[in-house]
């Protein structure tokens, strides 16, 4: 493993808020994707972008293709919430990212899910993303210009 | 009061989805502002307007200057909610709204509240509405060409 | 066909919130989970029962274990979706069920997903569906007393 | 001033997320009651307390009776937000916050809003906050024993 080699993994936390539970008394499933959108994000900025600067300067999207979460355990409000991104593919327009939730202060696995994204331009057509994306996000998927490695040991 | 007067206030239906609770086993107190938002598109589409066509063809927006919500009895997951929407004031840039949300199984007042918006372009700067809406709306508040009759019976 | 079998398929309907939106000018992705719930709740009051009830009464809850959706197209401010909602199959304490999100307008397929919820009671222990719904539940999978008939034609 | 008094200001951040955002661009203006809502608990956990356990341990609960805001500027995507929240007023069954939001990044004032909260127990009729509580909340409104001294400047 080249040490110079991007990070290809975020971890990020962050507090469950009331708004976000319902009268089950854990959080609203929905709510994790958003974590899951905020964990994408603080990849991306881990990795050197700013999704921000994607969208207003680059033109370019990614809008969710799929979206899928397998709910282990319920998070609680108040709990603290470790959110671990992986940037699990990527192809020209296409991105793919997995997620773990955990709780904080036990370790508990919260939930596993997956998104894939299609890059689009500002008027929604599939898109390819700029050079200086696709360099960074092979090398944090373990591929090095387009040639495909072995899949990574991501099991779920 | 003439007939042919534009219907000031609007009655929208809408039911509390689970998702909109929180873990106090009632209805989070930020959605009765969407909900407030449901009945002012409900009460602009019933004086004939669109407001996906005032953004997108006339460029024109009403962002949110001040909103506030007095809470009066809880909401609860599968109540059938009547959202009560009245046009309290508008001038060339600005619009006042008044809400009172009710249970639509006994009556009961849930809550009551206002919103006061600004008028403006894409750019979010201030801007005047189109005439077209400007004289339906006057109208709708008991206004003629700008000439104020007596305020409203609306009580807050 | 049994005419006197309950109706496994339902159909509401809804419209686009503009708190529902985000800044790609599309319905954000995590709020199609949401609209899957209001058309899960309106498929077991069409089978005669009220979610409402189940917890509050029989004290029995359908906590989600697994979500997943695909996006076909944006879905905007102000459209009105239909959700098609479908009990896909029935176990003492496990329920699935598919959507299906079309723009009312044009027939569009806006998204497909599924749901898998695991029944527990009110401190989110396992436990079996009372035999009211199992009875029901299963005619609307088409199984009788837990005999399993041919799966429905649903392919996803 | 006693150095010993506990802080009544508290200053939390947060960063926007995409699912917090509207078409329009900026964040949808219900959200900002949920970020206060975080700087509410917050302030709460600096004067040595946990909502949560104030509701699971000590069976109170804070519901809001009323709730305001005025919107100064427009909140973004992936802006870093101060919530800065005080405690106004607190009497044996009612608690009273205010608000400020400012962009970190250069200051502007985004929103300043206020709450007004309605102590009950968890069958949600009005209750007593617990003397632990209302001896800390007093002081940090600047009052002893319920002696009010002069009113706090903040000037909204």
């Amino acid at each position: 493993m080249n040490p110079n080699q991007p990070q290809a993994i975020n971890e990020t936390r962050l507090r469950v808020r009331y708004a976000e539970t319902d009268q089950m008394g854990v959080v609203y499933h929905c709510n994790h994707f958003v974590w899951f959108e905020v964990g994408r994000v603080e990849l991306l900025r881990q990795l050197g972008f700013s999704y921000r600067d994607m969208e207003s300067k680059d033109g370019r999207f990614i809008a969710v293709a799929e979206a899928k979460c397998r709910y282990r355990a319920p998070a609680r409000y108040d709990d603290e919430v470790l959110v671990r991104t992986q940037l699990l593919n990527v192809r020209d327009s296409v991105v793919h990212f997995g997620y773990e939730l955990r709780r904080v202060e036990d370790g508990t696995l919260l939930a596993e899910g997956e998104t894939t994204h299609i890059v689009t331009d500002a008027e929604m057509k599939i898109a390819v993303l700029p050079e200086k994306y696709l360099t960074v996000f092979r090398a944090a998927v373990g591929k090095q210009n387009g040639e495909p490695l072995e899949r990574t040991s991501h099991q779920r």
